[in-house]
């Protein structure tokens, strides 16, 4: 692995762990064993690493949410696509656990955050259309938008509602959780197959915790 | 006024505006026009006094919680209640537009802030009772805690989206905004009454935003 690639892979690592506020770049450059002179030959500083962190986080999750055009045609294919949109927010969580803080001191990555989160947005109400197209659900026209809305609203900040409420953090268990969340607030709008519908969702939810 | 109402107001005041984080207790003295040495006589220091001001919203929000006990007995009543609740978070907005950091500055609040979400999740799942009780909303058993849990999920993280998404805030439109996004949560559990029950509250909406 080339040197400014181990860079950003133990400095994701260790902003994750430990949170991005409280590290330096020589903190990163001890964890690797390297000299900081090294580190700077590659970074100029820990807002070099952030930025190129959040490029990378950026580019991937642009990847995701263009994959989901037409791939999403059921309610399972809906609960797998939650699954891997969280999965990769997860792999970058330092920035999702104290947003505000964060954006504050990146203050350039608050515009590209917002476009991101405008893009989700986007993402989530096409998805809504694609599954009422073949009658899987059926939302009144006047509640797309708020469901949009509240879907963007759990999936922006499932992860500082977790840092919030709960001592240990369990990754795994939470993206499963938050996905069941996610489709829960889909559920009433499949009509007469709701009962079924959430049998199935809860069966699949326990069996994953498994 | 009491010289101690007065800073508490005026600090209130100052940190809805301008952030908690970037005032120290000088600049509160400042703005008071009293000595350093005044305001510390009331108050040692700026924790003393953001403590003093948990304090006050803690009891406040928690009378508010007492007060929805048997009160919310139609769509309407749980309109104004969200309303009431917002408007009493919306007073201390600081400490909800940066959760993360101001808990990590201090320490000993997010014990506190913890069990205040616990209670208004309390409080929310026993309204989702209270709504169905005559047969206004009928919910399936198994997305009660969910529906609780989205309803929380917002009233914790709605000023964080908006101090996110937007550079310009309308407190009152934004609290509009919100009381309509928890409505629509419920609307799908209205059953056949739905598509009235929501132009209804469409309208209200309208209404409010004059």
């Amino acid at each position: 692995m080339k040197t400014r690639d181990r860079i950003l892979e133990v400095s994701l690592l260790l902003f994750n762990e430990e949170g991005e506020s409280g590290l330096s770049s020589v903190d990163i450059a001890n964890a690797l064993e390297i000299s900081p002179g090294n580190l700077y030959y590659h970074f100029k500083g820990k807002d070099a690493i952030i930025r190129a962190l959040y490029d990378r986080f950026d580019e991937e999750l642009r990847v995701i949410l263009r994959g989901s055009k037409g791939g999403v045609a059921s309610i399972e294919d809906n609960w797998v696509y939650i699954y891997i949109l969280l999965e990769e927010i997860y792999d970058f969580r330092f920035f999702y656990r104290d947003i505000a803080g964060l954006l504050a001191r990146y203050p350039d990555l608050a515009v590209r955050f917002r476009s991101l989160i405008a893009a989700k947005r986007n993402n989530i109400a096409q998805i809504i259309d694609d599954l009422e197209r073949p009658g899987l659900i059926r939302v009144d026209k006047r509640l797309k938008s708020p469901l949009a809305d509240q879907i963007i609203t759990t999936l922006t900040f499932w992860l500082a509602g977790d840092a919030l409420t709960k001592d240990v953090h369990d990754g795994p268990a939470l993206i499963h959780k938050t996905v069941f969340q996610v489709m829960c607030l889909m559920v009433p709008y499949t009509g007469e197959a709701a009962p079924t519908v959430l049998g199935r969702m809860i069966r699949h939810f326990e069996e994953a915790k498994q």
